[in-house]
């Protein structure tokens, strides 16, 4: 292992995480390759032309190994794993963006995560203290887009705002809010403001642009986080794209 | 328990479910009381007064009873659950519908029933062969929303179309698509179709209507369901209530 040492489960700060499945590891492959530590197969799995092939071409190893199989997936039938050091990236300011204001679910941030990926915008802010998106519960429910995701985590809100001071700001909250269906996306970059499945964001974030509300019925009380992130992307994207 | 025998861990089949929490049980006493059998409360509850107060109102009757709480759920936190009998909704024919064919996942049509309801689309048709719709954990995904949507199964899609043969069809899938943004809801009754969580929907389903897709990234090869249903809710929804 390079001297890097056996890969055991994952623990918060190991350094490296791990995607299960043919699809995940082949989109590790292509998209991150610098990253992919190794590719570990099943000795029953049959499918492994492709995958070694792009191992070869990437230039990552891949090993047939049962073992580090079972050590790493509590499931029986996982037969391909992509092993990956964790890393850290830059959103782009050229490029919209969505805020997880102190996300706390691991399904959750990962399904939120390949659903801004599909919808094109794959720039993710997260705000501490927050659920660890490199668990392997996040990087299973992403599905594999987590490597086409850009993912910053800042300490607070206020890190992120100072990082990116030219962009506009829509907090998704009730408080003096705009009916989503009436926003006008802009021509700048926008940052789209979510905050933590059971809490929200606090009032304090109605100062910092223009507050979106989802039109809902009041028999609910609100929308699960990954649905609200769904429709407020589609709803500016949509938008956003036409002329 | 007037001769209905002991509330035991849930089966399908067994005519009634239960609702975990305080708010589940507040809504199954507001929205469904007719279907409500007994309410469970734990002898460390606190917060009875409302609930106790409901039961009195309805009619229902109401048990200190950590033993029967045991039983039906596995959470050690569990001080309220509301027992119900199973039961069956017509769907109104002069509103939309949203069609889930054959849906495999129980979490995910609990979040489904949820956001319709908050969406203020709350007629949902099931295809079969589908998950249970009173699995304790769709009903608790739905976080008390169950109460108020109206769901019908149907044996295959032809028995939902022909008992309501004058709703507009919207399969939402690739083949021959109009993009969701391009859509214009009729005035007429629809419904948005929407296919299994694995497979989608068969291509056949092309001809009875107007195949719809949600415009993504080729990143992502599907949105998960329950997002493709809330982003495909939200846009007719929202765009019907226009005048």
């Amino acid at each position: 292992m390079n001297g890097q040492g056996k890969i055991r489960a994952y623990k918060k700060g190991c350094g490296y995480s791990y995607i299960t499945g043919a699809f995940g590891a082949i989109e590790l492959l292509r998209v991150r390759p610098e990253a992919a530590r190794i590719i570990y197969l099943h000795s029953a799995y049959t499918g492994s032309g492709e995958l070694t092939a792009l191992c070869e071409s990437a230039g990552v190893r891949w090993e047939c190994n049962d073992a580090a199989l079972r050590r790493i997936s509590s499931k029986e039938n996982t037969f391909v794993a992509g092993v990956f050091d964790t890393y850290t990236d830059e959103l782009r300011a050229d490029r919209p963006h969505v805020v997880l204001v102190q996300p706390s679910d691991a399904g959750n941030l990962g399904t939120i995560v390949r659903t801004l990926v599909g919808l094109g915008l794959p720039d993710i802010a997260v705000v501490e203290p927050a659920v660890d998106g490199f668990h392997p519960k996040t990087v299973r429910a992403t599905m594999g887009a987590l490597f086409r995701a850009r993912i910053a985590r800042y300490p607070d809100f206020d890190a992120y705002r100072t990082a990116f001071p030219g962009h506009r700001c829509y907090p998704f909250m009730l408080e003096n809010a705009l009916a989503l269906g009436e926003v006008v996306p802009p021509q700048a970059p926008y940052s789209l403001i979510f905050g933590n499945e059971a809490t929200g964001l606090p009032p304090e974030f109605a100062a910092i642009g223009q507050p979106v509300r989802i039109e809902q019925s009041a028999a609910v009380d609100s929308l699960n986080l990954s649905i609200a992130v769904g429709i407020g992307a589609y709803a500016f994207a949509a938008r956003g794209n036409k002329p």
